[in-house]
């Protein structure tokens, strides 16, 4: 199926080349997963949604009526993820920002399939060699300047590989190419804090808003040392590692409970949903 | 006039939401200024589109044929400026760059009119409060994250001051937010590195092919120290810095040397041409 696509708010698939989206990368996304018709975690979104636009003073949309597209094209899908972009809209050449901006919503939806294997034995990792830059001033938004991301994620096209780990320029573990990174030690969990870079994730929000979570500098050390290591995403959930270099970890108390969790507030993956056939 | 548009050589304005460009900032652009149907600077910009494309991995398009839709667009008009941007093409969801990809590429040409002044008594700039992070993956590439440029470019908005020095997270001074800076002491030519963060610009490359030019790290102490400042843009020429914070200079002789050379090559700048109405 070809995604179902509107751009503020009417069936279409195509936006101007001059969209500063197109142009600088001068917007947000959201990446949701809608279960029959329901965003467990759009609060968790659109209140991020609203403090990126906040610091990249983009206005924002109306977050009811975004949700309500959202639903719309997710209409008649058992899983679905979609995604939104934001931009500043249509602007003339140069960098400086219209002073009266008309920004401009996409929303894409395309039905989801996930690994099932991946939530029940866990995901095998690596290391990525590109490191995140430092830059406080962007650091925790989902805005669409993605090179970074797009030339870690381009270092290995093994797909025995779920996920890259990336480094900042200090040599510190923030988090995946495309999800966050949690780690548990005797019970306690800690993820890497995401203020010099990195994008603070609405599944990793939703894991601090239930655990306590200690926000930490984490190195390669430390991490080859954790009781239980996995990934949070909003599309993929709660993701167990299961192999990264020479160390593997089987899915432990921590995981399964947050597992569970997601489960409970009707986000089920695919592994918990098959058991019952095996 | 609006601008003049193409997407793929065909007429068209507009592109794909799913179009890598919009979704990641995932491509490359360039912006070249076409004097009466010529791009004097031209090799330059293929030389860096192309090098660009190297260390994205996308395949570099043909870069005859770009220029000829540079030319195509801009027939007609004695001054103008055409933007090329060239992207990953369209792409599943994911930051995983497409095996075989087909990229996108997008020029708009629109009519030039400079400010006669700027190259002539030369412009007031500010200091911007925000930094460029340090990427030496993606420094010196014209690519499509542009979104610290944006944030500087948008902490002010008063016509009277024409651009904005940036500085790298280590407080060095790199450039513009959308030129390179050049420093002039006892008539010897020096500009800050561009290996850790900033643009690589082609007018710059020019500068450094014709005159010996020192690569330094540049702090604010050193350039108020300095006996000529200027900037340096494809599109905007050598543009003398007249004032910046308590310092003021007058353009000296390698800034007029070099705005002659400019002229030579075939980019006129409106201070030259209007000097013999005056």
């Amino acid at each position: 199926m070809t995604p179902r696509t509107s751009v503020d708010f009417l069936d279409a698939d195509r936006v101007s080349v001059s969209d500063r989206g197109f142009t600088y990368g001068d917007g947000l996304f959201e990446t949701v997963r809608v279960v029959h018709g329901r965003a467990p975690l759009w609060p968790r979104h659109a209140a991020r949604l609203a403090s990126g636009c906040g610091r990249l003073r983009i206005p924002p949309p109306d977050m009811a009526a975004v949700l309500g597209e959202v639903l719309r094209l997710s209409a008649g899908l058992d899983d679905a993820v979609a995604r939104i972009t934001l931009t500043r809209g249509a602007g003339a050449r140069g960098y400086a920002p219209p002073p009266a901006p008309r920004p401009t919503l996409v929303v894409t939806v395309s039905p989801l399939t996930l690994d099932p294997s991946a939530g029940r034995e866990g995901v095998a990792v690596r290391l990525c060699a590109t490191r995140l830059a430092v830059q406080p001033l962007l650091a925790g938004m989902k805005h669409l300047n993605r090179l970074e991301q797009v030339m870690a994620r381009g270092e290995w096209d093994d797909p025995a590989i779920a996920e890259g780990l990336m480094l900042d320029a200090d040599g510190h573990l923030v988090s995946a190419t495309a999800a966050n990174l949690f780690v548990v030690f005797d019970g306690r969990l800690a993820t890497p804090h995401v203020d010099r870079c990195g994008v603070a994730g609405v599944a990793r929000a939703e894991v601090m808003a239930v655990r306590d979570v200690e926000q930490v500098r984490l190195n390669l050390g430390r991490l080859m040392a954790a009781d239980e290591v996995f990934l949070t995403s909003a599309v993929r959930g709660i993701l167990p590692v299961r192999v990264f270099a020479t160390r593997s970890w089987q899915p432990g108390p921590v995981i399964r409970a947050l597992q569970a969790h997601w489960r409970d507030i009707g986000l089920p993956s695919p592994a918990s949903s098959k058991d019952s056939d095996r």
